[in-house]
């Protein structure tokens, strides 16, 4: 066992990880008793402390267990939540990270990154500068509307990669996309107030909208952006406060608004006087040569509120987005962020700000567009096998993820239930409609998450079971095999 | 007139920025007409749009109104950011920080700390070891309530300072203390429910609980807590979801529960089955020997919700703090973060994670309790010097401000106007008051933000009034000056 005293990792990290890596290329068995705190401490000449805390992160970690008086164990199985039973919402809580998908699953259902793409060293100098530049100010309260060099960055950042014209007195920064959302529906939203959402949309903004006691209306999307014909019969019955959409990559389907259809959309927001709200977390992600911009780069009236998240396209642990605010409702805003949370950290956003200014962000976006091509390319190349088996997909291009459709016969949920007991994680495409009783047979892939040798490993799983629902169901059709 | 084409700034924004500079420089009379879009336009080569939005924004911020079919006037007296006529809310998001407090103001408003207390070093050093330990893990998703080694960590920081437990699965990591209160809120609250608070209270509580449509019961405050016996009439008329609460240097009152009340409202809890959220961000700064705890201290059934904010006592740019919660609201709980904002930042959970097990924090306090028992006891010098004035307060021997309660004569906020003008800030007691309509003689002074020097120069502002005032309008009365 390797500790070496002159790292910058503690020792009693180093300790665990040794542990830890012994324990998974199967050197122990199930129960098997680790040596005693004095002993492995002695052995090794570090302080008992030392063999302490590594133990305790071990058995944190699930990898041992104590039992008092008696010593420390391996335990091999693991922490073992049963999820072949949860309901929609578990789904939600294990895709957020609550509920634990096992760690050997591949994992198709999370659409964010895997830190070894986040740019830690640039973002780490970025850290350094701020607490050497501004000491304990640092730390201080920000304005609620955020950090103002921060603001003004976001400006830059806005013009230079999608030729959006907005005032640094129009942004506000938010912990995270999913906070523009909360803060929206704070602001807008009163019991009974009408709003519009694609169908299907992402679940975690119809949660904050039902909570608020909304009644949400879905219009179908179409491959080039919503259903245009519903969305007029619906405005004229119902005066929705605002649409809530994504124009590029939408979650779940992949599809991306027609210019078109974005200009449509404009006019018909200043016509019938309802808000836009752009909830933007993929647009920088194109993987051809046809870079998109938001809806709100064509926006001259202040009628889109455009809100971005960083979480897919830089790290999702930093916690920090924006939103533009229309001049009428800044005030309303700025209470609605301060009754929520005050303001985000002001710590983090000292050190994005730097991170933008000192021009990081280029070089990491062609990083991992890089590594997501490749992802991209792999998975559409294995679902290409599997058509013969009457799945259906758009190639997006671009984005995190690949929306299939199955045949009717097909229910997504017992496809999900068979590929966990396989450690494939995917998401039913239920959770993501509004009437979710019906279209049970779509799926959302993701490949944020997992590595080219899982996601062919991933989707033989997949064919596995499509071969046997085949075989067993549908006798007119024998699938080649 | 200057426009510049070649600015980032809109050209609307530009032009804008410079009428409202002609009015602000008294260059229009009252009333006066603007030139018309199209001659305007023409004047200054650009689209008649962009006089368009000049104009509207110009009438949004109330300098121009316009008169259909006829033009745009100049409006002088108009919306003023001129902070002596303020409404309640305004005055929130001053403290706030939105709207400025002039830099020279010796600032009594603000209850937070200032930079040069902050432990700046250790933080660092517990920023930069965790990025060295966990590298690209510092930054994905942890789980929705928080980080688990961080929570574990919580559990002892409860135990040691308090005498508390609680298991870590009963910790919820928040970011902030107020988002304890908006997830509460979330959790909690349907349109129309009753809940009880503490009157006067925080006002930021009042907020979220309002914009959620409850009914507020506000119960007066007494020298040793809540007035019993208004509370137990109240109880058997409206059954309240929870009693939202400060156990020990309640805002702004500064008094604390008497350990008998505490026990009798854990009673009245069990026996009137609501919740009692204690919001705690000042427990742990007593300038006697008496050390306090929190009322969860002494809930063995799960009846008291704890939100803890670090913000005053550590530093407010972390955003990180947490609450306890009830097992059979764990799930309601989890899912209103998640709708909120996902979860907390990560990395800043890691670092303050490594900051508690250093055993820094015990330091930390040590060190504070020192800074602010010396400006506690310069104001309350100050202050007792004013008791000739017929001015009142009680000494807290803790917390971070004085509850002054004025001669009945005096309207808080005419001081509060009379001190804005002498660059002395501080907070007019009536928005802390349910039914402001009364309670207009109180103020809070705070000592976190002021030095020593400016608590003497800053109190000497607040007697010249009084003395004043009692010239003036009490000749009976004529104090020694």
């Amino acid at each position: 066992m390797l500790i070496d005293k002159n790292l910058n990792t503690p020792l009693y990290i180093q300790l665990y990880e040794n542990i830890r890596n012994l324990i998974e290329e199967d050197n122990f068995k199930e129960g098997e008793k680790l040596p005693s705190i004095r002993s492995l401490a002695d052995k090794l000449d570090v302080n008992n402390i030392t063999v302490v805390n590594a133990y305790k992160l071990l058995e944190q970690e699930g990898y041992v267990y104590s039992i008092k008086g008696s010593g420390t164990y391996v335990r091999k199985t693991g922490y073992n939540m049963d999820i072949s039973y949860m309901e929609d919402g578990d789904i939600e809580l294990m895709i957020g990270g609550v509920l634990p998908i096992s760690k050997n699953s591949i994992n198709f259902a999370s659409v964010s990154p895997t830190p070894e793409i986040f740019p830690i060293e640039e973002f780490k100098q970025a850290l350094i500068e701020v607490l050497n530049r501004d000491k304990g100010s640092a730390f201080v309260y920000p304005e609620i509307n955020g950090y103002e060099p921060f603001r003004e960055s976001i400006t830059s950042f806005l013009h230079e990669n999608y030729n959006m014209t907005v005032d640094k007195e129009q942004i506000q920064v938010i912990s995270g996309g999913q906070q523009g959302i909360d803060i929206i529906t704070k602001t807008l939203i009163s019991q009974g107030d009408c709003i519009f959402v694609e169908n299907p949309t992402y679940s975690g903004a119809i949660a904050a909208f039902q909570s608020r006691g909304a009644k949400i209306m879905g219009v179908p999307m179409l491959e080039d952006g919503l259903d245009l014909d519903t969305f007029y019969k619906y405005i004229k019955r119902y005066r929705p406060k605002f649409l809530y959409m994504m124009t590029n990559y939408q979650s779940p389907t992949t599809y991306s608004y027609s210019e078109e259809k974005k200009k449509k959309l404009i006019e018909l927001s200043k016509k019938y006087n309802f808000y836009i709200i752009e909830d933007d977390f993929l647009t920088d992600l194109n993987y051809d040569n046809s870079k998109k911009t938001p809806l709100k780069s064509m926006d001259d009236l202040d009628q889109v509120i455009y809100i971005k998240s960083f979480s897919k396209i830089f790290m999702p642990g930093v916690r920090i987005g924006f939103m533009t605010v229309p001049q009428k409702l800044f005030k309303d805003i700025i209470r609605a962020k301060h009754t929520t949370d005050i303001s985000s950290s002001g710590f983090l956003q000292r050190a994005f700000d730097l991170y933008l200014r000192k021009g990081y962000w280029k070089k990491h976006i062609e990083t991992i567009k890089k590594v997501y091509t490749e992802k991209y390319n792999t998975m559409v190349e294995e679902l290409d096998r599997l058509k013969k088996y009457d799945i259906n997909f758009i190639k997006p291009n671009g984005g995190l993820s690949i929306w299939v459709k199955l045949p009717k016969e097909i229910d997504s949920i017992d496809l999900y239930n068979e590929c966990v007991e396989n450690n494939v994680a995917l998401v039913p495409g239920k959770i993501f409609f509004i009437d979710d009783s019906i279209y049970s047979n779509y799926i959302r892939l993701s490949f944020g998450a997992v590595s080219n040798e899982e996601i062919v490993q991933g989707i033989k799983i997949v064919e596995n079971y499509l071969r046997k629902k085949y075989n067993d169901d549908n006798n007119e059709y024998l699938p080649f095999v």
